[in-house]
């Protein structure tokens, strides 16, 4: 399944007075941050479950489920919350309180099931079931994808005299997907942890595959396994696809706070990462933008 | 002594290509932050510390010579450095180690004298004078005036449609008579702690007196006096001035990285604190700017 420009563009739309238009700074003389990490609820996972609730044929009354201890948790309750439906989040036993704490400031009901993500995700699944609740999915939906492939869409508006490249930090998917949905003129570059590299084993083997994750950026780019529309939109535009060591993605996210006093996220610092590590090296003049996408971190250890 | 929208135009042309233009971010219909905080050396004195020695006839051999164990003290390290010429940086014996220790690694040599600034303040002038150094004042010289302007000419560029109002925090003045002077159309409001209110207290005087300094901010706003500068920029501009309380700061600041994902020092969260507290009430419809200018701050505590 792919998703096309058009439906990013009715995404913007909708999601018009509901989602910051986040600012994008120049960093360097072909470098520039779009720093997405003050979006409401602190990542860009925010546009896509906006978009989910409000394409749906009416706000659901049961409410909205996810599955989710992280970001895309977070965005769905704060989205609910806004929206004035119910929300219910599934997360494991083992979520650590202080998520759970989060999730619930937010108005959100937190279910704990089971020992991982994906016994939670079931779980989830069946609830939205019997209650008649809308199922949002952390990133493999299509209105996920469009909604935040919208942060692309401003990048055209804000960087009128164009760019080549997009680093896009990759988990399970919706966000690149959704990125290379806005910009199909501009080369969008696939960056995982090597210890988390779903969507680099999925074209390796011709098929999303199940992978081991951990990591620094284990929290936020963990999935398991990449989502079939991301996998379907990375073959037919050909993104290009790297990989990045955990410590440079410790490195990178320093870096941020050192020089630009940016806080981010591990997983946002991985896109950094490409271009601090060398993983991804712009041809002389290329003009790169990197996507800071998430600030749900415990800023203590930038002290 | 006042400066016009003209020299701040004539820093902005010797600033080229030195410093960054900082982003803008709308906050709220009718609030947008300016996120001078990611500026080189984390605040805004960048500006003001090359534009003064830019301004210089020539590139002073013997170097120069700041006293300041705060964010002037950096920035004129950092200008220094990336000019080539050597900085002499004077701080009293109390300032903290890590301060001595990050002065030192942008390549300064650091020199401590005395319990208090004061004493640090005459032996860096003492110093300058001996050696040929240009001594770089952290606030009160004019072209440190105009170099901190150019943020303000950023703005004009940044909200086309226009703004009303600009929040702007105040420690020896430096900072609030650049934006006056490079925007004589809009209202330009000062912010001040409680306990740190030198222009508010030379406002109520007449003329700038010495006032006691403590509380949350004292490291960036602790300025005993306020600068001539300043001061007949305020007069002549009638600037309005607020008072905040340090728990206004503090809340402020955490509110900053809860819903922004913005980390900042308290000197910088005073301005957004006007807002927050109450001690400044825009009109309906009134479209206010708030500075945010620096972020050298321990973050950890926003964990
Ligand atoms: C900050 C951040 N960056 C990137 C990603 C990856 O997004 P996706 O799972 O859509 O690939 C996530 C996912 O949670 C995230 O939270
Ligand atoms: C972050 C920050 N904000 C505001 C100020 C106040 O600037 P000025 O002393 O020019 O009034 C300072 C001064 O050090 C500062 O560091």
């Amino acid at each position: 399944m792919t998703i096309e420009t058009s439906d990013v563009r009715a995404a913007s739309s909708l999601l018009a007075g509901r989602v910051r238009r986040t600012p994008v700074m120049r960093a360097d003389e072909n470098l520039w941050f779009k720093l997405e990490q003050v979006q409401h609820a602190g990542s860009f996972k925010t546009r896509g479950m906006f978009n989910q609730i409000l394409a749906a044929p009416s706000l659901p009354e049961a409410g909205i489920v996810a599955a989710s201890g992280g970001n895309a948790g977070l965005a769905a309750a704060y989205a609910a919350r806004e929206l004035g439906v119910p929300a219910e989040v599934f997360v494991p036993e083992t979520a650590p309180a202080v998520k759970v704490a989060k999730l619930g400031k937010l108005g959100a009901r937190v279910v704990q099931v089971g020992n991982e993500y994906a016994e939670a995700y079931a779980a989830a699944l069946v609830a939205a079931q019997s209650s008649g609740a809308l199922f949002c999915h952390a990133y493999d939906d299509p209105f996920m994808v469009a909604g935040n492939g919208t942060l692309g869409l401003e990048l055209l508006d804000q960087l009128p005299s164009g760019f080549d490249t997009v680093l896009v930090a990759v988990g399970g998917g919706g966000l690149i997907a959704g990125v290379i949905a806005a910009l199909p003129g501009v080369r969008v570059v696939a960056v995982e942890p090597i210890n988390a590299s779903a969507l680099h084993s999925a074209l390796a083997a011709g098929q999303p595959v199940d992978v081991p994750v951990s990591g620094v950026a284990a929290d936020s780019l963990g999935a398991r396994r990449v989502g079939r529309i991301a996998y379907d939109m990375a073959v037919a535009f050909q993104t290009p696809s790297v990989l990045v060591e955990d410590q440079a993605i410790v490195d990178a996210r320093r870096h941020l706070w050192d020089d630009y006093r940016l806080a981010v996220e591990h997983g946002t610092a991985a896109a950094y990462a490409a271009l601090t590590s060398g993983a991804y090296v712009p041809a002389p003049g290329e003009r790169v933008v990197v996507l800071l996408c998430g600030a749900n971190t415990n800023p203590a250890d930038l002290a």
